[in-house]
């Protein structure tokens, strides 16, 4: 018998429910946007109100944890096109003293939080872990949005945020050992890691060079859109190869955008069509994160409290951590970059996940994670904002006119 | 317990999968462009080898044919922002013509071949059916990739493409309610197919005045890509609507570019946005009709000479079918629409499977009719492009130049 199509998917329930987060999203998006809030936490609550736990217009699903992951990939994507390697090394120094002291507060201090509160060694070194690792898209897609990619402290950001991901991935690879066998393979873990830095500098170095070179020939393809076809298969490709190494996707579409950001600099056709997709897929990334939290766990006041507390631990210990990481620049930078690596988003549910599979972590534990990893996201945004605006300000452009600048850089990037 | 990520899902497979049939398509579309033959064959045919048939890197799963069912879509949209109401309008008689005799013949002969050969009357039904609905998918890609939609026949072939499906929606109905219940549910089939045209001539008619009168609001929305973000959630609106009322989807997709296409004329940004999401998902749609080819059925020879026959029968039962309903244009016209209807791809392999399903075809129909719908699909661009290849000299300008203009054009286009 010949394989068929997948008679299994219901085609009509598949367009439904990517029609009801696509005009959820929008539409909270442009109501946010009129309010001047973040476009971002609007759609992070459209995803909390259609999702589960209020409407359950839409639940979770295979289908979209697929998108919302193809769309955070090419949000960095997007966001590595914005950014030359040099401004990154040009921050490297920076931005290794904010990753690692923005992953070793809060590290601690969950660890120290949840010993505190009768949790296990090993549920103790998970509550850590899922409190370490930033989920740069949100950070990234709200200064995206306001045209601030090429700010010093925005590159600090990306930078740290790279630093940040591959010292979360050694801190999950050596609790999930534990967690898993008891004892910790030393060998395994230094090989890992080892791969992932060697593999970020060198496509950091010499992907740029090597597309800049080939330029040229790119452009003499006959595919339609040269540059965003080639930017299509090398942006998967990397984010693959990423996974392979055990870092985040992101990392390795992040690296993409960036060897390809010298040869598409001025672009204009490639940066829109990247900017169709990502403007397409991103939604389910936020509603996806959105639809994650299942308010009704709040019924029980001892779930809530732990909650809050995780928040508020993750929250000060990540702004703390990462601004002194900053030390000597000025104060307003410093908490720039403090609290431009506070959102959590997608990577502390994860690590949690992993957790909850293992056994190791109670289900109160993994609500309050759930909980932190979702309010970082939400609260981060309109702080961002403020913290930023100066920036836009010192420009000299009065506010009213730097608004359709900001919306008119907003359609080019994102 | 909280709703958590959907841990089914190994992303680093999925991721995997994408990159694979992307990477596949755009380097046999590349080839293909090469040896100036259509970019689409090529997909196609990446889809045979990097199937279950020959190399099975990847099969065919629930994902890909998602992503093809938004891939098509997206397609017709992007067609239909090319089209205004008016242009399919002017040739509306003459597209009923064609898209009735195209209906007509296809189904007889599918009938009458089947009874040949010993079919029961509902499988040789199923058999007509399945030779009735033109992909039009195909065609529009290939005449959008030489720049030629605002034709005149092309739109002829657009409108007839729509009236076929409406058409192959009642046979479709008839056959089934046929094949299931033994008895024909009249009163419903009048009804489904009295909304489907109603459907279509009302938004075909309103949609258009409606957005267009819409167009200054639409553009003081704060959302990134107003036009985009908009089209986007009509889109898929459409695309649901028509399949409630039991249309194909890339109907109500079309009909939303439609609508658009007067607010947005002129708009290079929301062309080239749509282009990005086009580029990236097209690819799944034709890769997903190469994989469903099962080349070991055709170890026996009578299946073999079935699928040869039926074949034959399809292509030129809808040629001269549709090339008679163009009566009294020129000769290469008649020509032109003929060829244009060929391609069944992915709607006659649908039928089939509703037939397979329904447990009324044999699985060797099955097979000859998933050869013919795959095998009109590769056969009929080259003849279009060969056919249509004229009507770029006619403007008189020389070959070589218009090989920049036409990939120029293709890229705004998708």
């Amino acid at each position: 018998m010949p394989v068929v199509f997948a008679a299994s998917v219901d085609h009509s329930a598949v367009i439904l429910s990517l029609f009801v987060v696509l005009a959820a999203a929008k539409v909270m998006a442009e109501i946010f946007e009129r309010l001047r809030q973040p476009a971002v936490v609007g759609e992070i609550l459209a995803g909390v109100i259609i999702g589960p736990s209020l409407l359950g217009w839409v639940a979770p699903s295979d289908l979209i944890s697929v998108l919302a992951e193809v769309g955070v990939i090419f949000l960095l994507f997007t966001v590595g096109l914005e950014t030359k390697p040099r401004d990154i090394f040009q921050v490297g120094g920076r931005a290794v003293m904010v990753g690692v002291l923005g992953v070793a507060l809060p590290f601690a201090a969950g660890y120290f939080l949840a010993m505190a509160w009768d949790g296990s060694t090993v549920e103790a070194l998970f509550i850590g872990a899922a409190l370490v690792a930033t989920s740069v898209g949100i950070t990234a897609r709200v200064l995206g949005s306001m045209g601030l990619l090429d700010l010093r402290t925005s590159r600090i950001i990306l930078g740290a945020a790279v630093i940040d991901d591959i010292l979360g991935l050694i801190i999950l690879s050596l609790v999930s050992s534990g967690g898993q066998q008891g004892t910790i393979d030393t060998a395994g873990i230094v090989k890992t890691a080892g791969a992932a830095i060697l593999f970020t500098i060198i496509v950091g170095l010499a992907g740029s060079k090597l597309l800049t070179g080939l330029a040229p020939r790119i452009k003499r393809l006959k595919l339609a859109g040269p540059f965003f076809n080639l930017g299509l298969i090398l942006c998967l490709g990397l984010s693959l190869a990423s996974m392979y190494i055990g870092v985040a996707a992101i990392i390795g579409a992040f690296l993409a955008g960036m060897a390809l950001s010298e040869s598409v600099d001025g672009n204009d056709k490639m940066h829109r069509m990247t900017g169709g997709v990502t403007e397409f897929l991103v939604p389910f990334f936020l509603v996806n994160i959105g639809m994650q939290l299942d308010l009704s766990v709040f019924r029980d006041t001892n779930v809530v409290v732990q909650a809050l507390l995780l928040t508020l631990v993750a929250v000060v210990t990540k702004f703390i951590g990462c601004g002194i990481g900053a030390w000597g620049m000025k104060a307003r930078e410093m908490a720039q970059i403090g609290v431009g690596m506070v959102p959590r988003g997608e990577v502390g549910i994860v690590v949690a996940q992993i957790g909850l599979g293992l056994g190791v972590i109670s289900a109160n534990f993994f609500a309050a994670v759930l909980f932190m990893a979702v309010a970082t996201t939400l609260i981060a945004p309109p702080f961002i904002k403020i913290l930023f605006a100066e920036d836009i300000d010192d420009d000299g452009v009065p506010d009213n006119i730097v608004e359709t600048d900001v919306s008119e850089e907003y359609s080019r990037i994102g």
